[in-house]
């Protein structure tokens, strides 16, 4: 999927939500457990029930080779659906990858040939030959780790060189010649929203992948404030709080609530900025 | 498996040499296809053929996923082979992991409990809380990058802060801090050899794990040179110098041949400053 295309869902399904599938077998509703494929009953029913709310989904590998081989195989039933049932979702395998060269050569010909995701997150720390083997690809998405959610992003991410440049800043600012924002995004968690207003200087134009809503404490409405560019150039992810919404055999239901919530806020922003009309 | 085991091992084999299995379908004997699984056949053929000469072994994760469930298969019957055939071998999945703390969490899981390996390595970017869920586990093992090998080590790695700090070393003096040298290694690329006496003044009793020897160039004995302490401290990997030494029938005596070359090479700088007592 391309840049335009992503932009044109956002418009038509008024949402810049991406649903993050982190399908844990200790967390899901336990009548799905008689399933043969807990995990992947889980996500068809996720999906089915937030599809009409979200343009992207992101699955966490980390959920799914916590199981092994039969994790992967979820993964992969996952993937597939969403690419036969949902052909317009983009679609993100949350890998934080890199590595050598040739090593970064066949974890994108893991994600691109072979599981055929639009998108990978990978992590900046090896820098430009780590991670320019996951851009070989037809339309293929990096989304850079830049400044995370996390507590630990202070331990490096916010070190400033002799310059005053900090660490993410560097990472945005050497980055951003790698590829143009047709086919890289970044990875700026919510949990530090203030500091979208600095990065939208270095990066105008780029996607912006922002995690940490919900269970994790950013404001919407200040990465909305701070991050929308004029192609509104924001995905933002919740994961807990959508698919953990509830654990009864209703759980579907509430997802679709709690995602139907979040499209709505999402669709106030993009009226405000102008990007689709006032609802009267 | 502890420090200590591990100097016991590297004393008595003497040989500080990890071979990394990173085995690509394209790149083995090609009578090996006609296995029920080549890439179990082929680790296994290198694994007999030189765990006399080497003490640890370090799959790369990227070969296996890029084959899906297939490779997983493969790669967690090469961990078993080793663990049972093999148990004083140290196991190394190079992963380079490393995400916010409830999913290294899973990471975790996945490689000390599932898979049983003794170490993973992990990328440095996100920080503290997405580190030390990996050290979690009983005698589990961070091996985190610090000044990687390849040529994009010079884009972040390498940049100075305000006191004149770079990356990796501060890299270096933070995490040293989350775990002793019994629990946290460091990845430190052969191919900046001449670096290792500094490095060694930030963390003389760590374990470096050294790659880049071989095929990306660097030099064993600049390596042992600047990089050796009173337990060795060092574990030197090479993959394809070894594993592709020959694509024959016979390849897997010529990975034999390779590697017991390196061994000897290894027990003469271990008998030059004294760890093993020298032939006569």
């Amino acid at each position: 999927m391309n840049k335009q295309q992503l932009f044109e869902n956002i418009k038509r399904k008024q949402s810049f939500l991406c649903v993050g599938l982190d399908t844990d077998t200790k967390k899901i509703p336990q009548h799905l457990l008689k399933e043969e494929d807990p995990v992947f009953a889980f996500n068809k029913a996720i999906i089915d029930a937030t599809a009409d709310y979200c343009v992207a989904y992101k699955p966490n590998m980390a959920f799914y080779e916590a199981l092994g081989t039969t994790g992967m195989r979820s993964f992969e039933k996952t993937i597939h659906y969403l690419r036969t049932q949902y052909p317009d979702q983009f679609i993100i395998a949350d890998a934080k990858r890199g590595d050598i060269g040739n090593t970064s050569e066949l974890y994108a010909r893991s994600f691109f040939d072979y599981l055929k995701v639009d998108a990978v997150t990978v992590a900046p720390y090896m820098g430009e030959d780590s991670v320019k083997p996951f851009l070989l690809y037809p339309e293929s998405w990096v989304i850079l780790l830049a400044l995370t959610s996390n507590k630990g992003s202070n331990d490096f991410q916010l070190t400033e060189d002799a310059h005053g440049e900090k660490l993410f800043e560097k990472v945005l600012r050497t980055s951003k010649e790698w590829a143009d924002s047709d086919r890289m995004m970044y990875v700026v968690g919510a949990t530090q929203a203030k500091m979208l207003r600095d990065i939208r200087k270095i990066v105008p134009d780029h996607f912006l992948l922002v995690p940490g809503i919900g269970a994790q404490g950013g404001s919407l409405a200040e990465v909305a404030q701070y991050g929308m560019n004029d192609h509104c150039g924001l995905l933002v992810n919740s994961s807990r709080a959508i698919i953990y919404a509830d654990k009864s055999e209703k759980f579907a239901d509430f997802a679709a609530d709690a995602a139907h919530n979040v499209q709505r806020e999402m669709a106030g922003y993009l009226q405000d900025v102008g990007i689709i009309p006032c609802s009267i």
